[in-house]
This record gives C-alpha cells, structure tokens and sequence, in this order.
C-alpha cells in the first residue's frame, strides 16, 4: 500500500525523505559500517549527532545563549513533575492557567510533585468547555508565583494563544510548545523555560526537549536524583547515561529537514497556509462542520470541529480513513473531529482533505 | 563501508535482518501506509506492537503471571531513583551490594531519591577493585530491609553472578538485569523485579523494561507523579502518555529474532560459547591478557582485560579498530580493553576478536 495521509495527533506524520535518511541511518550512520542504534553514545560519531543536533536546534529556533537546550528521556507528561521539582520551592506558588485537558494533566502532576506547594489555577478554561483561551485580564498571575505554565497550543481543543500570557512579576514564564515548536518565532527574552515532547514537530516519541534559561539552573530548590534534575542533565550535556540517541539523531534529522526547507519562517507560512484551507472549508459549510474553539483563538495547527451529530462525526472519519485519510478521530475526551497539521503535513494533505469535507458534506448534510 | 564487528558495551550491535525490518517499518509499518514513528499510540496499528512485544517477552523470558512487564522511558540510571521511590518507605533499610560502576550510581541515585531511608552497602567492591561479585557470606542482608538491589552482570569490571544473591527474610530481590537480560533463564519465584536498559539486548536505547511482581504494585510507600509510578504505568498498560513507541517496537522485532533462534535457552549456549573463545584466548596467552575478575566469577558477556601497559592496551583498541573491530576501549573509569558481547554478538565476530588478539600478542608480545 502507498502511504497515506495521516494527520494524527502524536506521534504523527514526518517527512518520506527524512524517513528515508533514517532507515539507511540504522544500517551504516555516515560511512560508520555501524548503524545509529548500534553506536556508543561516548564515541566520535554520536558526538556529532549530539553537536548536530544541538547546532541546528539553536539556529532554527534563533535560540540565544542564554538558554541551554537539553534533551531528556520521556514525553511531556514527565517534565509535568520535574519543572515543579526543578524551578518550584517548597511551600511556593506556581500559576497554571488550564486550557485544555494536557494543562489539567499538568497541574494533577505539579502537585503530586511537590505537594507543599500552591499550583493556583487563574483560568479554569473547564468551565467554558476549553473553548477559548485566556485574555491577561481573564488570568490574573498570583503575587510572588515563581512561575507561570501555559500551553500555546493546545492539541485537544484546538485553541493557540496568539501571544504569550503575563506572569507574575520576578515570575518565569513556562511554556509546553509540544505541538507547536519551530511552528513560529519564540520571544526568547519572555520565556525561561520552552519545552516540547518531540513526536509532533521533532521525529521520535518518548523524548523531550528543554529550552531554559541558564541562571534558572543555578537555583533549584531542592536536591534531585540526577535524572530529575535539569542543572545535572545540563552539567553532564544531556549525557547523564545513554541518552535516546536515536530520538536525538531523528530530531537533528528533522531540523535539518526544516533548515533545508526554509525554517521557521517558512514553517510559519505553511502552517498559515494548512489553517486557511481547513478554516474555509468550515467556515463555508454553512454550520455543517463547527469548530470548537472561538475563531479569535482558533489553533493553526490542530483543526477541532464536530458535525451535526456524533453519529456523522464516527462516519466522517471512518470514511475518510477508507479514502487515504487517516488520524481524524477527536480526542477520547473531547470526540468530534480533529486533523492535526504539524510542520511535517503537506498542503496537498489539506487539500485532499478539504475536498473530502466538501464531499462528506454534499452526501450527508 | 560495509558493517563491521562492534563491541561496545551498549548501544550495542543488532542484527543486520532486524535492522532491514526496522528499515522498512519506518516507511510503512505492516501495510498500513504509514510508519512506525508515526503511528498513533492509540489506535490498532500500535495496539498490535505493543500487545506483540508484551507477549514475545513473556514467551522469551518465561516470565509467569505473578509478574507484570512495563516499558518505560529513560535507562537504568532512571530506575535507580526510581525503584527506592515505589519500594523504600521513608525511613526503611534496603540493601545495595557495590560490585561495580554501576551499583555505586545506583546508592547515589536511592540515596537522594530517599533521603530519610538507609542504604546499606553490605558489600564494599571498590575495597578489591571489583574484582568479584560476592558469596552470600561476604554479603549479609540487613534485618528488615525491603529489599536488595544487586546487578548480575558487572559491564565494566566483567563480572558476573552464578546465582542470585539472598536478601533479607521477607524482602525483594531486585536486579539489574540490563546487560544479560534474556541471555539465561531468571528465577522468577526468587525475584520481586527485574529490569534492563533496552540498548544492550533489546535494541533502542531510551527505554528500560520492568519486570516486577504485581502484588508490589499495590505497596507503593508514597504517592507519586503519575510517570514515577510503576503502579501507574501497570494500570496504564505503559500508555499513560506517549510512550517510546519506536523503542517498544524495536524491542519486539528482537524479541522476535531471539525467538526464531530458539529463544533464551540457544541465546545461552552462544553466550558460553562466545565466552569460551575469548577467556580460552585470554588464559592462553602467559599472562599478556590479564582479566579484571576473578575465574570464579568472570562475566561470560563482558571480557574485560588488560595489557602488560596502559600504552599497549591503548595500542590495541586502536590496531583493532582499523582492523574493523570496534568498540573495544575499555570503560572510561576502569581503563584497559573491554570486549562485549551480548545476544546479538555472532560468533564470527569473536573468531575475529581473538584472531586479532593472537596476533596482536605475536608482534607486541
């Protein structure tokens, strides 16, 4: 069978040729005769992949030299518990705006994590069924919160800030951009701390990578096992042990893909572009297909929308999956329809896409 | 550059068949169309994966239904904190006998991972350079430990347990089973939990595999972040998020290949057999090669030795290399040569192996 389009959520479609690199990768890694998962990760030829990896991180993302970037085992859902470890004293405030069901998740797991702490939650988006995301007025900061954690993008429900939200003064600003990295311009000079699972955007589930400002390294509160620690995966070059090498050798794949392909700027536009389409095909079906999100903060990325029943909702993306369309299927949680457009989807996937909408539409509205 | 023979102590050499599987499955995972990496964790295609590499490790390990396998991101040094957090209750005693590199970066990780508890060190290897594992007599178990922690091969020092060791009445007996996992049958009855690193015998690096008996799951001493929990992880089916997905598959496509080999009991004669080739090349040489432990207790997948100097040693692993016999530098810390050879080592490599250590002791002897 050909491949297909896929618009998963996560992990979810990468580029033909990077897969194609990849699969020569695990036989002989650049004229080796020993392939990607078979070599040392002491050893010259994944000291390149690492600087590789690293190299081209910091200029996709014109990350400056005050942040490290590290990368580190396990999805975002384990840097849930370790931020609080790492950047939230004993007895402190965090502030956790909730904007979807991953920033839920986040806060069960910040207070499990350090429990003597105060996880304040200034916008409780559950209320109003996650459908927008907050104004800085909607999402006062607590006085004296170390911190700020927020999602730009939030997969689920299909809502993106458009610019970062206002933490506490002295406060760190803390974003999970899983699902958006390298989708847009970071302000750098806003964030402390910038981080993304990497099986959207970067390659290979089960790895993360952190973006931190290097003076917040210096002041954890707390001692850690050296794998909860950031200031340890920093000081040891994100080589405490063997690292997932490689997730970091697919993720240098991929932002060499994304250099090559134009960068941020150009990830930008297509990301425009993908949004534009799908919005008009539900913009123009005259209710048929409703997004779930405000239009004022509509995700560019993750389409959320359901049809007129949850009958048609199952039909349209079982359908779809019968015609090469596949990954449709809202989240557990939240149902309906949702087509996930990473940096990886092709315009010509949203334009077999749109066309199925208008079909389905035709047949069944 | 074809491939050549490669014995690092881990990420280590794969099987070339395994690798062209892993090759494909990136591109197109069983006809779907779509690839490994970008599968979906939830929807049948990875069902399939992760329901296949459970039961190929039960049939492989013949692990009973007393005990529950978990995948989980990030290496052994993970589960070093780990372990004490879901076993050691505040204040509680658990026994970690030191017999090498890795064994002393475990008591440092539980130390910190639980500070109110006692780690005991019932057996001191550093006093003897590692030179063994001990007797039961030379390692007492503490009265009312909850468990002791041993690792039954010692990768760096190349020494190797013959039986499990006793722990304390009433205790787990927990092992580090990272680097021989599947190379010999386990005891199942005499062990509460047994985990390995997946980058030695089971592929990817990035992930570890746990073994543990399910009624342990149910004493967790404290409540923990949903991803510190093996509790969490059972009751997750290892999918409390995003798991390593590409890291499970892989370890399924080995599991696979041990299998079609003849499973543990062959993955064992050629674990004697490759030892035999190489000690016999070692005892053979007047002392030339001297191995870091003693007969008794020399690992059978480790060969560690050194050279009458630290010039000649460095002197051989760097012929060997040009010779196309990598990955023989012994362990930063421990200097000397170190030859690895885990389940997917062939024989021929170690006929090349001691071919190239005959005739490196005839022109440097």
């Amino acid at each position: 069978m050909g491949r297909i389009w896929n618009f998963s959520a996560g992990p979810a479609a990468m580029p033909e040729g990077v897969l194609r690199e990849l699969g020569a990768d695990l036989l002989d890694l650049e004229g080796t005769g020993i392939g990607i998962l078979e070599h040392s990760h002491r050893q010259p030829p994944f000291d390149r992949v690492l600087a590789g990896a690293l190299d081209c991180c910091r200029r996709l993302g014109e990350i400056p030299e005050t942040h490290e970037i590290l990368f580190v085992p396990g999805g975002a859902t384990l840097q849930f518990a370790l931020i609080p470890l790492n950047l939230l004293p004993d007895g402190g405030v965090a502030d956790y705006p909730d904007t979807d069901i991953w920033t839920a998740k986040a806060i069960v797991e910040a207070r499990d994590a350090v429990p003597s702490a105060k996880i304040a939650v200034p916008f409780e988006g559950k209320r109003c069924a996650y459908d927008h995301v907050p104004s800085d007025a909607e999402c006062p900061a607590s006085t004296g919160a170390a911190y700020m954690h927020y999602c730009s993008n939030n997969t689920v429900h299909g809502t993106q800030y458009r610019h970062p939200p206002r933490c506490a003064d002295g406060g760190v600003l803390i974003n999970d951009a899983s699902s958006e990295i390298f989708s847009r311009p970071v302000d750098w000079a806003a964030h402390g701390l910038v981080y993304a699972s990497a099986q959207k955007n970067l390659g290979v589930a089960g790895m993360s990578i952190i973006i931190v400002r290097r003076d917040l390294l210096q002041r954890a509160p707390r001692k850690l096992p050296s794998m909860f620690s950031y200031a340890a995966h920093a000081k040891a070059g994100s080589r405490i042990n063997t690292p997932p090498t490689f997730a970091i050798h697919a993720l240098w794949r991929m932002c060499q893909w994304m250099l090559r392909e134009g960068g941020v700027a150009e990830m930008e536009r297509r990301t425009h572009a993908r949004a534009r389409l799908v919005q008009h095909a539900i913009d123009a079906s005259d209710g048929f297909y409703t997004p779930l999100g405000h239009a004022a903060c509509r995700s560019l990325i993750n389409a959320s929308f359901r049809l007129p029943t949850a009958q048609l909702d199952d039909r349209f993306w079982r359908d779809a999956a019968r015609d090469g369309i596949d990954g449709l299927a809202g989240h557990r949680e939240a149902g309906g329809i949702r087509a996930s457009m990473y940096n990886s989807c092709p315009l010509s996937a949203v334009e077999a896409l749109v066309a199925f909408m208008r079909e389905f539409k035709r047949t069944n509205g």
